[in-house]
C-alpha cells in the first residue's frame, strides 16, 4: 500500500556453463550459491537469468532452501529450460536482449564468475547507472571494467563481503 | 526443490486510461479490483503492466489488499509510473515490446476491459497460443477475437466466472 | 546529408500462414505481391516480417521485382528462414515482440489479410499512434478496429486505394 | 530473387559521447568516419545505432558521403535523434536491449573506442558467435575481450587493416 510493498531485488550474474571438475568453477558455483542464501537470508528477491544452468542454478538452489523468492528472467519463449529453484518465472523470447531486463530490475547487480553473457550484463548494467559488484572476476575483467566505470564497479573478495557491499549499495540508492 | 516451486501467475491485462465519472469504465476498475483480489486468494501470483494507472492499479491493490504478489513488468526503465501496489517490479525499458513479455509469463491470460494496448496482448497471446479470459470487452471486440480463436478465447461475465474459467484452463494445461 | 536522405519506409503486415488453394487467400497473396511492387515503385523501403512466407513472401517478391528495397524483420536469431527476396535482414530474436519494431519503423502501416499477428501490429500500431490501412480485414476485424481507433484505422477496397490512402497519410505527416 | 539479394552488414559500434578537444577521441571519430566511408565503397550496409552522436554520427557521414546505404537501430521510439545521416532507421523503444539486435544484424561487428554500450555489444556479438574486429580499443579492452574469445575477437591497427579483417571473415563465413 506505500513504497515498502516494493522488494527489494538482487540480480546474481554468471555463466551458464562450468565445470565442476574444474577448482576454479567449483569456487565459483560454491559461491553461487551462497550468495543465494544470503540473498533470501536478507528477506530480498534473488534475480537470475532463470535457467537451470551453472551460476543460475547454484544461486537459485541456495536462495530456495533458504526460503527466498527467486525471479527467473529467462530467455526463452516457456519455462522448459527452467531451474526448478526458481519460484516466478518470466520467459521472454528475447534471448540474450533479456540480459538488459536482469539488470534493469535489479537494484544492485552481482557478477559471480565472468563469460560473455555476464560480461554483457555487466557492461550494460554500468549503462544503465547500476552498481555491480564482481566476485570471481579474473584479473582482466576486473582490470577493465573497474577502469571502465570505477566509480559504479567494486571487486569483492567473497560472499560475506559481496553481501555487505550490497547492503552499502542500497542505502546510497535509498 | 520440485517443479511445485513454480508459482502459478495470472496475467490481468487492461486499459491505463479509465473514466471513474463512466459507468461503464468504473465497472472495469470494480471488476479489476476483485479479480485482483482473487488471484490473490487462490494463491496465485498476479501480473500486470505495472503502471499506477486503470485496471493494472486497481488490479494490483486488489491483490495487494488479499496479501498477495503482484508482479509489474513495466514498459519504463525505471519504477517512477510503478504502483505502489506491485511487489516486484521489474522494468524493461520496452514500451510496448514488453506486452509479449506479459504474455509469455502468465499461465492464463485475463482481458478486462478493452483498448490498443490491451487488444495487443490478447492477439499476442492467442499467437503464443495461450488461453484468453475477455471481461467487459465489447461486442465489437468480443465478435472478433471468437473469429480470430474459438478454441482460445472466452468470454466471461463476470468475476466469479472468470475465476472458474482459469481454473479449468490451469487444469488443462496442468 | 539533409533530412531527406531518410527513406520512407511502409510496412506490409500479413498473414505467414495462407492456403493457395483457397480463393479468398490466393486474393490476399495477390494482393500483397501487387502492393511490394507498388511500394518500390513509389520509392518507398517495404518493410515486412522477413520470413519466406504468406504475405511477407509476396510482398517482398513483388517489391524485390520492381527493383526495391526490402527491410525484413525477422522474429528468429538468423536469416534461415528469410524471405529470399528480402534486401536487408534485422534478425531480432526476439520473437513477436519484434512485431512493435515493425510498426515503430513504419511511416505507415497496411495490414493485407488479418490473423493473431497481424492483429497485434494492428493495435501497437494505434497504440503507437500510427495510420493503419486495412485490406483485406475481414468484417469483425474491420468493425473492431474502426471502433477502437476511427480517426487512425482506414479500410482499403484495393491496392489502388491503399496506396492513395498512404500518399495522404504521408502528406499529414510531412 | 536469389540469396545474393541480400545485402551484407557491417555493424560499426562505438561511443556516443566523445570528446573532439581530445586528441584520441578525436582520432576514434576520425577512424569512424573513414570506416563509414570504406564500407560504403565495398557495397556494404553500414548498421550503426543510428543516433546523431559520436561513433554512430562519423560512420554514418563517411558511408552517406561514399553514397551507402546506412542501417540505424534507435534505441529510441521515433527519429527525434536520428542521425541525418541514416537513411534508413529502425526506431525500437528498447533502449540498450536494442545493442543485441545490432549484433544479429551484422555479418562482422567492428568497435572503435570502447565505453559502457560498446562494451556490451563485443559481449553480445561473443554471445552469438559473431567475429569483432576492435579499432581503439584501449589496452584493457583488448586484453579481456582477447582472453574472453580468443577465436572471435581481433584487434586492428587502423581502417585498412579493418576492412582487409572484415573480409577475411566474411570469406569464413561464406
Amino acid at each position: 500500500m506505500t513504497a515498502t510493498t516494493l522488494k527489494t531485488v538482487i540480480g546474481v550474474m554468471g555463466p551458464g556453463k562450468l565445470d565442476p571438475a574444474s577448482a576454479s568453477d567449483r569456487e565459483i558455483l560454491t559461491s553461487a550459491y551462497a550468495l543465494g542464501q544470503e540473498i533470501a537470508r536478507e528477506g530480498w528477491v534473488l534475480l537470475t537469468g532463470g535457467r537451470a544452468a551453472g551460476v543460475m542454478e547454484e544461486a537459485s538452489r541456495g536462495a530456495n532452501e533458504a526460503g527466498g523468492i527467486v525471479l527467473g528472467i529467462l530467455p526463452d519463449a516457456d519455462t522448459v529450460n527452467c531451474s526448478s529453484f526458481v519460484s516466478i518465472a518470466v520467459p521472454t523470447a528475447m534471448g540474450s536482449a533479456r540480459n538488459n531486463i536482469n539488470i534493469l530490475a535489479s537494484h544492485v547487480v552481482v557478477t559471480c564468475g565472468m563469460g560473455a553473457g555476464t560480461a554483457s550484463e555487466a557492461a550494460l548494467a554500468i549503462k544503465a547507472g547500476k552498481n555491480v559488484i564482481m566476485l570471481h572476476p579474473g584479473d582482466s575483467a576486473a582490470a577493465f571494467f573497474l577502469e571502465l566505470a570505477a566509480g559504479q564497479v567494486k571487486v569483492a573478495e567473497n560472499v560475506t563481503s559481496t553481501v555487505a557491499l550490497i547492503k552499502s549499495k542500497l542505502n546510497l540508492n535509498g
